[in-house]
């Protein structure tokens, strides 16, 4: 049984992971915290939450954080949340962050792209990425773990197989992605009103989306190589779900069948990851860990289609992922 | 031709009235007015609007816009509405307000619901509520016209004639209806954002809308007795439309067929008003003035179904219909 | 370890059915049949199922089906349900049945609203009706179980409370009824086309509608009176949920504190119902077992408010939930 | 005054069109044909047009509609269309063909992608296509006009001046499209069955769509060279809008302002191509007849979001506005 804990109860991402955390047979809810909702019951903030868990939401320092829980899930915005993993670092406990405070590899981009100074620059570069169909041993290792960005989990997952073998231009990708509106947090805002987005799509944060160094970073490890990407992502009238659509140049002659079968080998032991004939919808992975992942050859070009739950397999399910790694548990537990 | 001016440009209803005056043959826009979106072109308020209106939103003075305009629509929010009524009224100029301001009978009943005195509480009772199908005379000849609100439009358009000619018990009233998210206006919350409020339905303010004085004193005008009413609102995850059930009880027996005779009698000469036989759907009136009502007898009570389009039959339509009564034209100009 | 089958494996409800029963700690599905989909892999009928389970849609004689499963969850139309369940009767399988076929007390009532003469009479009136808060004794020794409908539950559920202790007239009840989609099962018809139902409500059989007859029979053999209901759906723009809005007469005056202890007081040994003070959304409840009520006070008049999940509570979980009591589990295993 | 006819006035497009045609200043409505629904009132197949039309749907020989119509509307699928069509242009009548018919360039590459032979062929090629920002002397001198598919639209507006100056390699061209679900049409099928599209979005028909062949026939006429595109559809749960997200190579170095320079000055004098700063949404462009563009450098590659609503300048709006120009009118007549 593991203790654990969710820094910053109050959005979506928390909500989602306290759903599949009560089910899990091996955990106990320890700890729920947040600044704004002091004790107030989780299932007041969250009611789908209502009679599901006891627990009330409680501003704790983070020693009393540590105190009580083996494993944090980190679900605080950025930078805040690097200020507390540094200090429940101190203390022994293993972390999972929500956040994309570790994703990225050096400072220097963190500052570019988040637009203020690392709280806790060391461990940029050093802390394994939780993607664990490609880092499964070093995560199992880690005492902290950078949960991976919803967008980046779709792109990377579809494109990774290709890049790792040198099938594709590392500098000629194309990523064109559609995510549900969840994504965007909880916080109103007139973009997320709802009848402003619904009944409508469009695109934002062309070429200027924090995911891009993200992807590029982790595809360039799996590369070996400078990966370049463009990346445009796109708001969905639906709650959940990312559709990503990639675009690559093969550099030989491929056929469909080839890279069906080749995405099909590297994913093989992976429960998670559904390589598919036909296209995937999200509905297909919606309240889902699952990845779907299928390919096309068009006019010489490959096309990758992939979705995944952005709140599940794109957040919360891949912490939990993380975490039954880090313990030694069923990768799938509390995720069927 | 008549020159008009929105005060209050940046919300929905204003949205919507712009978009049916651009289109009115004998109307020229010649004030926007805002408080916060001062200078802005109406294009940048309301994308929708780009290239339709070169206006720009002005925070004016109410002479100016007195000057400029023979007729003002009033967009602006209760209280604040009756400010600036009062002081255009001066004037002379015209003014259709669709705020709740003057649509109820007296100033303790509006301080009761609305919790705050009136600001011009002599024309409380006075001001004909901009309903034409019942009140075609008042508003021709009136400076001042209530338009009416988006649920009472609703509720009142089936039970009026049926009140009228004293066929249901008058106090024995339920109304049960479902909005779209549009009703809530444009100001973004939590119960409106998103992630929330998509794909999920709830009741809200059950028999504490502020409608609900609104609707009784209407329909005890035409009844001419008291009017005691059961309203619930819900709220439904689309942008716009209303349906309203109605429950009531017949003081004698009578067949569907002579209540849907009744209905079609009484709106013969209305040209947006169509009785049907079937089940109508709020899509069937979206982006129109038209409010379809049909009626059933279930186990010796009369249900009524009724819809329309919040935004147009419910607020702005109405307010389009009000003027052409006004101002002596066809009621269908510019509303086809 | 129960041995599990589902026949009629191709629909909604089948397809819930199916993703509760594979986290269901104690179950083993091992048929699923299909007259339709014969020898298709269930991941290819539902591909959000792909991956989860290994089994394929089979075209199954009744006698193999009893041969392979200890229970037997019956998702096919009504009728053809019924021949089924007689057959496999006399195998000594116990079966959960979705469909109608054994909801209502006679056959002339059957025939009456179902237009067909029913394949089992005999078993009318004498199957207990599987709602588990207030029939678990009869469930848990029944062979055979009749699951309820979807709008019953979300009816019976808040009014049985207060008519078996007899605090509403049983012959006023209006019963207001809001459901998604998805209640209207997989076959595609117009009326369920997305641009014909996307972005609109509308009411349906209003006054016919198959419920009706079964909440009345369930309130009556709770409140040990004839009891009278006037039942209006709706369909509603979102795949899942069911919000049903009641209006009933109080036999003497009641505060609406009375009326939430009371409902407090008789679930409150049930995991599944949570009364609640504000207004609740069926999103509290998506994806859940949960019937979140709450009740008003309004002019004299009871107000629910009461929802459910329509392919949850309202359909799949309630089976699991009647197979745990039937072999006698925790009610709440595989529905956390 | 142009007496106008609809024929398959059954569908969505149809539906749409009529409710410009009411609106329209200088058009009567004289024959609306269907071969299903002889002989009902448009209001009945359509009830959105219930009391603004009272035509009947009626079976008409092509005699018939020749006699009562100066212009008519093509909305027969493919094959069925062009039958009409040779029938029709013997009587003098003219004709704007919504259908696929008259706009690819030969009938081989019509027999590859619709899969039957032309009925027609040797119109093919010569027969004007309906986008009037570009080929407005061709449809103001033609007897018959091909109107534009949805998609081809969304994507050569924003793509042609790039190619017309040479600006963007002609053979590296992506268009990935997003569109709501009015676009398949009005027949129920499995995929745009409510439960099964909401909450969903998924990629089809990749690298198989039949505006393929479309999109670069007109892309090569004005670029005066062969082009080649990859073409991605995607099903958005929304009723109606296409964005379109191209990506394309410059030859050499611009800046985004260059870009979006140029495409004002091309459209400078167009009344419905709205070149913008800021990223628009399909719902700035919805039930207007506006395409929406802009344009941004990302690494180098040229990005284009383009959007339009499919059922009007996708469809019913661009056939409105080349009636007007091949009538003489004001482009902008009946769609303000």
């Amino acid at each position: 049984m593991v203790s654990v804990g969710i820094l910053g109860a109050s959005g979506y991402t928390a909500l989602e992971l306290a759903k599949l955390l009560v089910r899990h047979p091996h955990v106990k809810i320890t700890a729920l915290t947040s600044r704004q909702e002091d004790a107030r019951a989780i299932g007041e903030v969250h009611p789908q939450l209502n009679g599901r868990i006891s627990l009330s939401v409680e501003n704790l320092p983070i020693p009393e954080v540590a105190r009580r829980c083996q494993c944090v899930f980190g679900c605080l915005p950025h930078a805040a949340s690097a200020e507390a993993v540094r200090e429940l670092l101190t203390h022994g406990t293993r972390i999972i962050d929500l956040s994309a405070d570790y994703r990225l590899g050096d400072p220097e981009t963190y500052r570019r792209w988040y637009e203020h100074a690392h709280p806790d620059p060391d461990r940029l570069g050093s802390t394994p990425y939780g993607l664990p169909e490609w880092f499964g041993p070093e995560i199992a290792a880690a005492q902290l773990v950078a949960n991976p960005g919803c967008y980046p989990t779709s792109a990377i997952l579809p494109l990774a197989p290709l890049l790792r073998d040198g099938w594709i231009d590392a500098e000629d990708i194309i990523i064109d992605s559609k995510s549900g509106v969840s994504g965007a947090g909880r916080t109103p805002k007139l973009t997320t009103h709802f009848p402003e987005c619904n009944e409508s799509v469009s695109a934002y944060a062309v070429g200027k989306h924090r995911h891009t160094p993200e992807i590029e970073r982790i595809l360039g490890m799996i590369a070996g190589r400078h990966v370049a990407v463009i990346f445009t992502p796109h708001l969905i009238p639906m709650d959940r779900g990312i559709l990503t659509t990639t675009y690559s140049r093969p550099i030989r002659t491929f056929q469909e069948s080839d890279i069906l079968q080749m995405l099909r080998d590297f994913y093989s032991g992976q429960p998670f990851i559904r390589v598919v004939d036909h296209f995937p919808a999200t509905k297909d992975t919606a309240h889902t860990n699952f990845c779907d992942i299928t390919a096309r050859i068009v006019r010489g070009r490959v096309v990758t289609i992939s979705c995944i739950d952005n709140l599940i397999k794109g957040a919360s399910g891949a912490a939990v992922q993380n975490m039954n790694v880090m313990f030694g548990y069923d990768q799938r537990l509390g995720l069927s």
